[in-house]
């Protein structure tokens, strides 16, 4: 597998945790926007910059999803991999790691857009910028 | 479409919602979360009395996904339907879909198994007797 | 004590609570917003219209807090109720109560400014026009 | 002032964020009580373990507040410093002062009991141990 795009590291606490004393499933979906919105930051200034410079109105969600390997316990550490792993003309596509130790306990993606308003609707717009702004060389 | 297994309505509120002004998407999956939850509270008692009887750690996930059709905002309800969608004998299936009004804004899944404490693992059990639990009559 | 001024019932669900099995504190805060959010929608059809009137950026908070009287459990309703109980010239505070039956679960305030830009800083400003557009008449 | 018992970094995203585009205050509190569950764990193995020595249901909270001095933006760091400030027999109190750079940013306090089952209620019993668990010396 290639190499990730963007890691971060979360330290998981008993907030993030539900009566079952596990991580409530939708915190990971948190965590990848988490893992998503840094990587911005540190190519291209931060989803609010990228924006003003796609005149968009936000690199919104069109489908995202997840596979839960094994239940991640409070006071730990899971460590998140990113990796931009397709682009079409409207979308890119984001795939998730998620490890503790060397144990694989979430994978997931996100589908994105570049969300333009257009005729009073939102659509969405060429990701040609995007991948120019965040660092990805035109194959 | 088949009737909906159970229905919820969400009221949308300010704090849903991300600096695009629109629900943050992890919210979405809390949702989904809630409604399976009031399905079973409905059904059976709710999550903690249907685990006490099936011997199980909780009904817990083994994938989730969403697409997300068109921005809720503030201010607004989601209806939120769910339906039992396929059975194994290790798995269950609920698939969701959020109106508001007419317009169909998201669509998930989650696949849910009934896990167990074997061998000092977690494990998905039989499904059989959540199927009896839940008023699902065995085809 | 007098009548609420605005009253709101939350289904409370498992994904609500923590380890502990019952409501992970913080979400007493997210109601409490919530309440007053649904408030400004019923009385002055939202934050965002209320924002435009005043020309203000957020009826931000200035101070929170909450006494915990009894643990609230999942698969429960708790009522809560506002009360406007006192405006300043920069501030107007809200005071919260929480009941499951005739249970007082929850108390809490908030303490709240119509923040304006003045000078490319953040600033509270004068609550006259907002007690107005409330419906609160000057005494 | 004296040197803080415990202090955590909490990088800011996109998603604690409100659409005023500053973080939605009820996630102060989730990261109060992230501190002082890392300093539990930190200093005598975490929640859990404290709870089964102390035989108790958790170490809940009786009252929390806080006062907001500054608007927090997403993609920042706040460091968090924790205080034990005050013991009685039947309650502990935490001090937390939020800083990006040296500005305070948000103060607080979490004023917490030792929860043990008696008589089928809930009831604060004595700190005395869990001071010690904690590793504060008597006076």
């Amino acid at each position: 597998m290639s190499a990730p795009d963007h890691v971060i590291e979360i330290p998981v606490t008993f907030g993030d945790c539900d009566p079952a004393a596990i991580v409530f499933y939708p915190n990971f979906f948190r965590w990848f926007d988490r893992c998503f919105h840094d990587f911005m930051h540190v190519r291209a200034g931060g989803h609010r910059a990228l924006c003003e410079r796609l005149d968009a109105q936000g690199l919104g969600l069109m489908d995202a999803g997840a596979q839960f390997r094994a239940p991640v316990l409070e006071n730990t550490v899971l460590r998140l991999e990113m990796r931009v792993d397709a682009w079409t003309t409207r979308s890119l596509r984001l795939a998730y790691a998620g490890y503790q130790e060397d144990r694989l306990c979430v994978q997931g993606h996100e589908l994105r857009g570049v969300f333009v308003r257009r005729d009073g609707r939102m659509a969405a717009g060429s990701t040609a910028e995007l991948r120019t702004a965040l660092g990805f060389a035109e194959d």
